[in-house]
């Protein structure tokens, strides 16, 4: 019998190809890279993928990746603990962080609801955002403002809908951000919901 | 300051980002699936990098990847040590050796020689190749036939060109395996260039 693809090869390409996004073709390609690639770098990503594991946590307040068991910024008594922004991703708190323009405290939901992909408002952690704002509320310190800061998609404005209605009777307000055109955008070539959206948020100049 | 992407997060993004094709957006998305992967899945990940690289190497004589020093194939005693194919990748010898079309032994390049991406020849296994036809004539027993089994594309063709006029001089014959139109293909979307090897590539038939 010919030789098979030998054995350590396959499994890589196996455990690669179960990656999302990542196609079986792909995953050869990724493979035969790792085969040729300094032996450094291979080592250095299990090394990387280890650590992730072992060393990365998520807060248990807020969801957020963290490398201990409430984050840093749960933490931070600087932090203004009445305002909650609430995200899909750890990745949106990092992009809010970087504009230093929220000094507030997050939420993070791991993802948003999108029927067609099977994810209900059960996969994500919604509930322990209901229950942290009810906390609040019965310890008579209820949220000031939350900010529904999901993404403007469709699944994103499903999700900021959904916990936005939820959340309403033990919050003072729920708010969600712009959407509009973008700064540097160009009004002729934006989607006629933007521009919409855009009108619709309009606010008095000066 | 804001917390910064932990260390650990960083790290996989980094590591993630160095593969061919993957992009820093696609790093992101990986990583955060680690994150939220079953543990055994990121584990099984990092083992099979690592034991791809301590348990696989290149078979001495004809490059196809290998669990000993020379591979199954250059040692089977059954193969036809006098038929060579030179493929470009070891992926394609499997593809060779599903047909069970050829009984020979390989040659594996490593890829094919390509200006725009600074692949020249000596990136190659392309001298291996010319010291292993000369040592064979050398020795009194060239090989009979090098078929080029390098892809049809304009890098295979090349590849295919620059190695067969080296090795003409030390074997039997060099071939080029046939471009056509593929089996269960339609004449009428066949592209022009591959309407023209089919018919300059025609045979007699019965």
């Amino acid at each position: 019998m010919p030789a098979p693809l030998i054995e350590p090869v396959g499994r890589l390409i196996e455990a690669f190809a179960r990656l999302p996004g990542i196609g079986p073709k792909t995953a050869q390609r990724l493979t035969f890279h790792i085969l040729r690639a300094p032996d450094a770098e291979a080592r250095m990503l299990a090394a990387a993928l280890i650590a992730v594991r072992d060393e990365v946590v998520f807060c248990e307040r807020c969801f957020n990746i963290s490398d201990a068991p409430v984050c840093a910024i749960c933490l931070d008594p600087g932090r203004d603990a009445t305002r909650l922004c609430v995200v899909e991703e750890p990745l949106d708190v990092l992009a809010i962080e970087r504009t230093g323009e929220f000094r507030g405290v997050y939420h993070v939901l791991h993802g948003a609801i999108s029927p067609i992909d099977g994810i209900g408002p059960d996969r994500l952690r919604i509930a322990e955002l209901l229950t942290r704002a009810e906390a609040r509320a019965a310890e008579g310190a209820p949220f000031d403002e939350v900010i529904m800061a999901t993404n403007p998609t469709l699944e994103g404005e499903a999700t900021a809908m959904y916990a936005a209605e939820r959340l309403a009777p033990s919050v003072g307000s729920v708010t969600r951000i712009a959407r509009g055109i973008p700064v540097g955008g160009d009004l002729e070539y934006a989607d006629d919901v933007t521009l919409v959206r855009s009108l619709q948020g309009r606010r008095a100049m000066g």
